[in-house]
């Protein structure tokens, strides 16, 4: 597909198009209790799109104002895991709209915990647990789907237990080696799985995994702690193919006490904002088939 | 104090100046465990300042530079609760430095929880407890002494037993009186002592006292709600004389399913970002002395 | 107003509530140009507020949802200049609901420039300018008006003519003395007025003067020019009685190149977040009458 | 490179490192005048990475406090146009460390404009210039490198010929078809270069290109006006390949002013925050080589 844009020749390549951040909130009302899924769904669409970039014909659009109403509407009839209601939006709106071959949904769950009163849960009083978020990332497309899971925003650090030493001296090298260092972060992880699972289990089991990664590794460097934790979920769950991750290295810089007639033996940190390091990295298991699209 | 600027005269009125965000982290190490505190920490200072805001004659300037030293300085001789931390600082500017005669200082405290490894508590390994902060605001100033705590950005959520009902209608009212909504909020609360208490203790009863009110009462109205809170903190400690709370009223409205042929009877909402309604107040034990500047 | 809670008599103090942050963009269509007004406006209300605290009553309440709709629907008589408009809106809310005596109203309004086409100013097209926020504070009560305006954001910068020194030297100061620095800081200003005037004049005028004093400011210290500043602004406009400052001293600091065998006389500086300087003051014209009220 | 954990065989993939935001501040002094850049720089680094991965041994490991040193250090010897400074930073790290063999460098530069004072522009007095951001973002590996301009943060809006109407009706659709509204974006664009350039000049005539097809464009859709603008862009600089172009549609609802007796012929808006609709696309070169990579 060409046009022709005064004496050059212009062609449309990849686009999308979607309705970002639907803040969909469902409660399901037990006789006893009260569930509640707070969600963040963002869809994406592509397929025959020339026309609409080339004249504005709509001809081929489904408005993004029904992609959110189609949000709420299933939201309805139950949302269930995150993995599962974007599965159920992305399969909805390739196999019912003919212009729409490939559908991107990615959703962000914020958790809740039940509050206490009285002695024991309450049934309907929830406060925000954590400061993380659960999230996946769905594509179908011509009948196959992929599916990834993940946390992000999970802030952790070790007091002890990191060292940093032995790299490259260069002439602009001036940072002096460490045995002992923070260690801080702020995890992003996502996985890729092979197989649909009992998503709320595995999240679960991967939360756990790399949090315990985290606490129990002796960290010779960031790369080293990162792909302890992607190997370790990648040996936890068979269904997990391909793990990518990405950690700020929120550094924590020991205050110089000295002038104050001060020792500061790793228990005085200024918490610097930035710069920071930023430390990323894909871990697969060997016999993972390649999936690039999977993670757009 | 008064400058002639052309054929105007102008004077100097309140003012201070400090140190804002000093982001200091005390590790404490015992033999068999590691303590955290993250503090953000900002100081503000008043005192004869007339010449630097005319000359430009920083004499009587203690640098915000030195505000941050100390900070950190004061940390590694141990932190303690943050409100002692406070007032450790603030005594320690008025009284070490003549032209200052007042000491304001407000610390944030990000807490965290102690990971989980191999079935027990971590020594050294941790995240982000909540997405909530504890709080403290300081003034000293001629020898005496002002205490708030609080905790901000304290996330809940009841999902039934809110009701708004009611109010006066006039010609711009459009709103349904309702008798069943989300009750969604960020709590800031802050609470004034008159004496010295077990600072932990204290706001760990304040903070239990202010979720259960929340979760056990019914609600007219967020006014209802929020004054119940506050009077049952003043209720749960008699050296509390006084509570602010600021309740933003995160709206969340019921999404119209009709068009699709579904009921949706306060199961399926959507979060909305703004406006959003602002409720606040204080409440105040009965007896209470009036104490405006130590909430300034 | 007094309720028993257990054995202590607690009080309602000082409260208000109301709707915050109403997105309301209002567009005037001329016959040859269309001109726009991006506003965040937020109305807080307080009268006879007792029975709604207490018991959840809310005959006296006039709802938050209506103070929206209000503010659109005064919008569709036209807006002006924001201090007119905060001044209609509060009139109304004080004047025509029996409970309401005090009404609170603060605008922020983003400013939008013109864009050019085709060698002249678009009719109908703009771009956010600057990224600084002009706004107001309008108190009503009893048929008195205050009306503060003011600007925020506002981003500036000197590379030179910022001095800081001669300040005082206690066992906590490291920093150095220096007679040439950066000096950057984002303003937030606001001024009083005795009178009604111009408004849009007023603010252009405010805004001018502000910028040219500080760059034509020989700095000795950060509060020197913050009160050339708002000397300045009271001498530029009779019917302006008092300013308030807020400075922050965002710090370049000076990298330190020798370790790289370069030098670096206030080149290369690195821009830190936190923590910042914080400078406030107060500005009067000797002859003001205090107004406390109008700035809360 | 493998590793065996447990019974699986888990390799590392894709990785790269380096340091994040590093905030640089650049003066440049002349007789009669200062001139400033303001960047935030990342750059991240691969190369044979798996040891720092399986082992924790850094000796491949140029450390991120380095790369943040090599940019102050670099910035001493100027900085010029963004895209010049990007290419002798990544060229540098491939170039002067062995098991590097790919540099991406990213800069994001802060527009300031002087200020005037007393008639005339002030020699170093700046104030932040609009809300937008310029970038740039590098590629060098093995002798080649790939260049990537753009724009971010471009805040603008029409407030007339926009229309969107003839889109799919299916069940889910409430959406009233519009002849007239508001459109609103911030738009993020990149442009991938076939040849070094004149950066400054081809920044410059990029920014004016996308603002004037902005203008000019009756809007059918916002992938046409979206197409529009990249293809202008590629016909306006024969060194531009390829642009991608991010816009969200930042809704702006009519408000309902029927409840109070008024009419609103697109006059009085709500502006939403969320959801919104986000439309990408990628314009292209009809003979362009694709260059993935390049966007990485």
């Amino acid at each position: 597909m060409t046009i022709v844009v005064g004496s050059n020749r212009v062609v449309l390549g990849a686009n999308r198009y979607g309705k970002a951040e639907v803040r969909c909130v469902r409660v399901t009302k037990h006789a006893d209790r009260h569930e509640l899924s707070d969600l963040n769904v963002t869809s994406l669409l592509s397929g025959e799109m020339e026309e609409v970039h080339l004249s504005g014909d709509n001809a081929h659009i489904l408005p993004t104002d029904t992609q959110k109403n189609t949000v709420y509407a299933f939201a309805r009839d139950g949302v269930g895991e995150i993995e599962e209601f974007a599965l159920r939006l992305a399969r909805h709106f390739v196999e019912n709209t003919d212009p729409i071959n490939h559908a991107r949904v990615e959703i962000t769950e914020y958790p809740w915990a039940r509050l206490e009163a009285d002695g024991r849960p309450h049934p309907y009083a929830f406060m925000r647990q954590g400061s993380y978020e659960r999230t996946c990332l769905v594509h179908y497309d011509a009948g196959s789907a992929s599916v990834i899971s993940g946390i992000t925003n999970l802030a952790v650090l070790k007091t002890t237990e990191s060292e940093f030493w032995g790299y490259i001296n260069d002439e602009y090298t001036t940072l002096a080696e460490t045995y002992d260092r923070i260690f801080a972060t702020m995890v992003t992880a996502q996985w890729r799985h092979t197989a649909e699972v009992d998503w709320a289990r595995s999240y679960a089991d991967a939360k756990r995994v790399l949090l315990e990664t985290f606490a129990r590794h002796h960290s010779l460097s960031v790369q080293q702690t990162m792909y302890a934790m992607g190997g370790a979920l990648i040996e936890s769950q068979p269904e997990i193919a391909e793990v990518r991750l990405s950690l700020p290295n929120k550094h924590h810089f020991v205050v110089d006490l000295a002038p104050f007639g001060k020792d500061n033996d790793n228990l005085v940190f200024h918490a610097d904002d930035r710069p920071y390091g930023l430390i990323e990295a894909t871990v697969t298991r060997e016999d993972a088939e390649a999936a690039a699209r999977a993670w757009e």
